[in-house]
């Protein structure tokens, strides 16, 4: 698997070790050019709104807990993506953007999705919670590397602060462990979740332009379709590696 | 209205500002007394459990926020209790009590407490979680003067990082501006929830013998059921004062 670090990025075939480009700006110097100002108050609102249903639906999900000792736990990753949430939105708002507003385009993708990937029971939840945590992060880490270096360190920030997956990954391996018919109905369950997700992504790459562009490679480098597409099949392979070590054939 | 703060302490008719009996005392000292231990052992157990169900509730009641800005607050509130319930978890484990054991015996009169109070709608949940969020903070306050230094100082540090009634209050009165028949309906409201939560307060002091005896003014007085009703006299007039300052007939 490429891993987004080693990757060349797409649009900077001489990338180096050297931060050049959007990379080598701080944010006063680069969101000078609109374009890249729209793009990463869209990034911005996008996670941010992306915390914040990610911390109602692990609240949700921790009346499914079987007991206090998991409730709590499920209730910390509720808790700790408030607070990633919270310094989106302080974020959006140092940088002179209205946070509702930055967020507002991308809460129907989110709850689509959430809507549609509601978990039936606690396992399934844990593993929405894993490959939930694991694609943030896998986005997390794509996008970073075409950001000015103070939206980076933010960004990196958050995502330092994840990881609560291995608890999740525990569980969820004791679990075939007793019943392996078990691995069957969550590695299906893992596939809808990875279809509507991309389903979703799909839907926000279409309808946000400047969002989309520098996904790809940088303002300057125009939007190209065929690298979206790479990036989405990065993330793809990623998870199939990730639900292939759970016990789970993706 | 007597506030806990000047009142005289129950059983304690001599306390001047220096702390006597076991408020002298800190945790080592008391809780070498064993029905102590295990009165504060439920104490904390019962509020970490209140904690844990306050953060749920106020998460699924973020659901019903009319704007992104009104639901990222109440996930702040929730995430908050979830904060306090870390400190009293962990409270419990530095003192060698199982959190979860400890916990237990207050589950299903919360939960109870919980299910029947469902808030129906965005007000009602608000002011629920002003209600709450105020007769946790008297009911603290009470307790606080009949606890070792220690734990007192624990109690009142969770005590002092509440307080988001202020957010609660404006909405609720802007709505009663807007149309002042939502007041009629709140009032009643507010009625229910105070009904509801004595009864489970009731319950639980009829079932905790160690716990209700130093509510009422320290093990070595006995249980003296008359101060019970008492402590919950000066919260339900606390609580009528609010609910009128509210613009709440109580």
């Amino acid at each position: 698997m490429e891993t987004p670090d080693n990757a060349t990025p797409a649009g900077d075939p001489d990338d180096t070790d050297t931060p050049t480009g959007i990379a080598a700006k701080d944010w006063a110097t680069a969101s000078a050019e609109p374009q890249y100002r729209a793009a990463v108050v869209d990034l911005l609102g996008a996670l941010a709104y992306g915390e914040l249903a990610a911390f109602e639906r692990l609240a949700e999900d921790a009346k499914l807990a079987p007991s206090l000792e998991d409730k709590a736990e499920l209730a910390k990753m509720a808790s700790a993506e408030f607070h990633h949430f919270e310094r989106l939105r302080d974020r959006l708002a140092a940088v002179d953007a209205e946070p509702t507003a930055a967020m507002e385009p991308f809460a129907k993708a989110l709850d689509d999705f959430h809507r549609q990937t509601a978990p039936s029971d606690w396992l399934e939840g844990l593993v929405k919670a894993y490959v939930g945590d694991s694609i943030a992060s896998d986005f997390y880490r794509e996008v970073a590397a075409r950001l000015d270096s103070d939206t980076r360190a933010l960004v990196l920030a958050v995502l330092d602060d994840t990881g609560h997956g291995n608890f999740a990954v525990e569980k969820v391996r004791a679990a075939i462990d007793a019943d392996p018919r078990v691995g069957g109905r969550l590695a299906l369950w893992a596939r809808r979740l990875m279809g509507e997700a991309l389903s979703q992504a799909q839907r926000v790459v279409a309808e946000r332009d400047a969002l989309s562009t520098m996904l790809v490679g940088g303002v300057a480098d125009g939007f190209d379709l065929a690298e979206v597409g790479r990036m989405f099949s990065r993330i793809t392979e990623a998870h199939t590696k990730r639900m292939a070590a759970l016990g789970l054939a993706a």
